[in-house]
């Protein structure tokens, strides 16, 4: 890949046109590619990304000390880094995609109306030209890349400035595969230069871009919302809840808050919010609260809860709307499941929210009434994940509810067409 | 319903903005209700559609009266005039639709992961607010509105301003209907002022409407598609295909192209474009065009049709990418297979597109080649219909690949969440 120094070299718009009827193209072809030829680039992939883990080091190298001469965040960095291990742990996670079964070509649905006697046939078939949008992270180069191959989607990639030569140098990689097994030399591309304007332009190319997944930090994605004409699947904030119903069994709701709040703070499945029964809440309230602070949980509640124990300082409006990512809890009592849904329904992020409770119909109420992606009962709401769901990798987690809700896996990168069979109908 | 006199007696914006509340408050009580009270309401509502004909009926003199004066087109009015049978029509299509099997609370899919033991259900819910925009046709305010009921989803429906007393009188039957069954008493509305500001704000409330369904033409389209923050179910030109493989049953050939491009040529499967493999066109193309000729059809071709038959005139660029919806059409002839896919891919528009073909391989080539919603062997693209499908119904048929493709029935006004059961587990 040629790096352009600079937005005078070329003309910013004539570029993303380009990349996107060479990505169309890709894509056409990469539809009709079985299923070997696929796996075959993804192994070669992840063999490159092995045999240059030093080529990707050193590139990371220079980024990380351009990104400290800018003094970006200690946070930052730490997603910036990379390591032999993470080098590492890329090649293996793009040896796993390519080890998923292939999304393409699943007969979905197939029937035959009895009076056209037509074959109607459902058939998964890519998406088409996937846009990623993502920050510093260089890593999701490799995930994102293998996971738009896998399932037969050309990929225009768009990494974050700060993380632009350990992205480049692992794009080649990826490149080198892609090459080496045959596949159409633009399936993946790379966005070679770091000028913000790029963007702007991609989110135009509707008619050569079918959606765009944009991975960062809520002012990027609202940036791109605003922006495209382009679909996209969001992953917005995750402020997740979970509610203890007064017929939990202690024991495992202490295990299972601590878990789901504690376990991971920045993670978007981590629980944001407790809200629990005011039957229960006298007796049950101080062992989850206890719990929390032996971890260095900060307690934030209603009136009520600040009533049944002294730890908790008070919660303001704000904080039912906030996604703290930290070790920050806010606790409310709440009188039933029904109060607890509309809570969750109205405060919540619709993506993962959970019930602790042994009683079937309060359970069914919960399941039915929360609109989140995700509903769980007795368990953490850190098992929002892919990996956790089996569903081997995931681009994301959408919150929206059109074509991909919760874990964006393989499955989810691709459409359908309709294959209709006949022997010569005319229709009446 | 109260019918505003004028924009001055209300703030547009504030009056969408509450019926987005009032929808959104309705949909998810709709997302909790059973199949029953559902079917109910859409048996009352087609009821009442009968009870109330003459209603009906006066008020769609109303329109058509002010339609003449306004000297709209002859194929508007055809659209915009209601008569007992087509009342009847109507009532029949909301029972159709209300006999559906219920697309809401299918288990799509259910696994459990071996290293977490979670019961993971992938469970089909109603998309939440969906919002119908649409021209002169009033059956679309029952048709749609039935769908959008049957799927558990609240609708706000905006129709043209020269239907609106038609739509209005049978809106007032869906809400009877929807009153009678005990369903939430906003989970159909219809916007009350016809102001053309109504439209834009709309499609501003993306936090109280999920999808919009554009049904019109062209332009209402583009305007919708220009202005809205809120994802669409987009509709649009049929600009179809059918190709003749040198394999083609030449009996069949002539049968089904005729059908394809004349049996009703307004309608969005109809063929535009005949491809023929230049081996064949010599002999068959005559025939084709001669039987075509005899219904009326007007021929435009390139080159080398012309020189096979003189009725052939000649096609300039502008055809190739023309939806006639008339007795006109384009043909080209191609040399094979690979030809055919890359004109359809250039030229079409992703909605339907038929081989005729008795050889295997250039079916296979064709069905997985060819970037359309629906692909088509041996038989007229004039079954591209929800109905043909065994559907039962459809509010359109979506040339996007985004959650929907081709006909969009009221599976494809559901999305899904999912249900995870867990006995206490913590992530690890």
């Amino acid at each position: 890949m040629t790096v352009l120094a600079s937005i005078e070299e070329q003309d910013i718009a004539a570029l993303m046109r380009d990349m996107g009827i060479h990505a169309r193209k890709a894509a056409l072809k990469l539809a009709q590619i079985p299923s070997a030829p696929k796996t075959d680039a993804l192994k070669a992939a992840a063999r490159k990304l092995r045999e240059n883990a030093e080529t990707i080091l050193t590139a990371n190298a220079r980024d990380m000390e351009a990104a400290r001469t800018k003094g970006i965040s200690a946070a930052m960095l730490d997603r910036l880094a990379l390591d032999p291990a993470r080098v590492e742990a890329m090649a293996a996670g793009v040896e796993a995609v390519a080890d998923l079964p292939d999304p393409v070509g699943r007969e979905l649905a197939r029937w035959s109306p009895e009076h056209n006697g037509l074959d109607i046939a459902r058939v998964s078939v890519p998406l088409g030209v996937i846009g990623i949008i993502y920050e510093s992270r260089p890593n999701v180069t490799a995930d994102a890349g293998a996971m738009c191959i896998k399932s037969g989607n050309a990929a225009i990639l768009r990494g974050g400035s700060e993380s632009f030569h350990s992205s480049r140098a692992i794009f080649d990689c990826m490149a080198a595969g892609i090459v080496e097994a045959g596949l159409p030399e633009h399936a993946i591309q790379m966005i070679p230069v770091t000028d913000r304007a790029a963007v702007g332009e991609m989110l135009k190319l509707s008619d050569y871009i079918d959606v765009i997944v944009p991975r960062g930090g809520k002012s990027l994605i609202s940036r791109i919302t605003d922006e495209s004409r382009i679909p996209l699947f969001k992953h917005l904030e995750g402020l997740c809840h979970t509610y203890v119903h007064a017929s939990a069994n202690a024991a495992k709701a202490v295990d299972i808050v601590v878990n789901a709040k504690m376990r991971r703070t920045g993670i978007c499945g981590a629980t944001e919010t407790i809200l629990i029964d005011s039957s229960i809440a006298g007796r049950l309230l101080p062992r989850i609260a206890e719990a929390l602070v032996n971890k260095g949980c900060e307690l934030r509640g209603d009136e009520t809860a600040q009533a049944i124990d002294g730890r908790i300082k008070p919660a303001t409006d704000e904080d039912w709307v906030t996604e703290y990512q930290d070790a920050i809890v806010s606790i409310k009592v709440v009188r039933g499941v029904n109060e607890a849904v509309e809570h969750i329904n109205t405060y919540g992020s619709h993506h993962t929210d959970a019930i602790l409770a042994e009683d079937a119909d309060a359970t069914t109420t919960f399941l039915n009434g929360v609109d989140s992606g995700i509903v769980i009962v007795n368990a953490s709401t850190q098992f929002a994940d892919g990996g956790e769901f089996g569903m081997g990798a995931e681009i994301g987690i959408s919150t929206g509810k059109l074509h991909a809700r919760g874990p964006v896996g393989v499955e989810q990168l691709t459409s359908y067409k309709y294959i209709v069979r006949g022997t010569g109908q005319t229709r009446p």
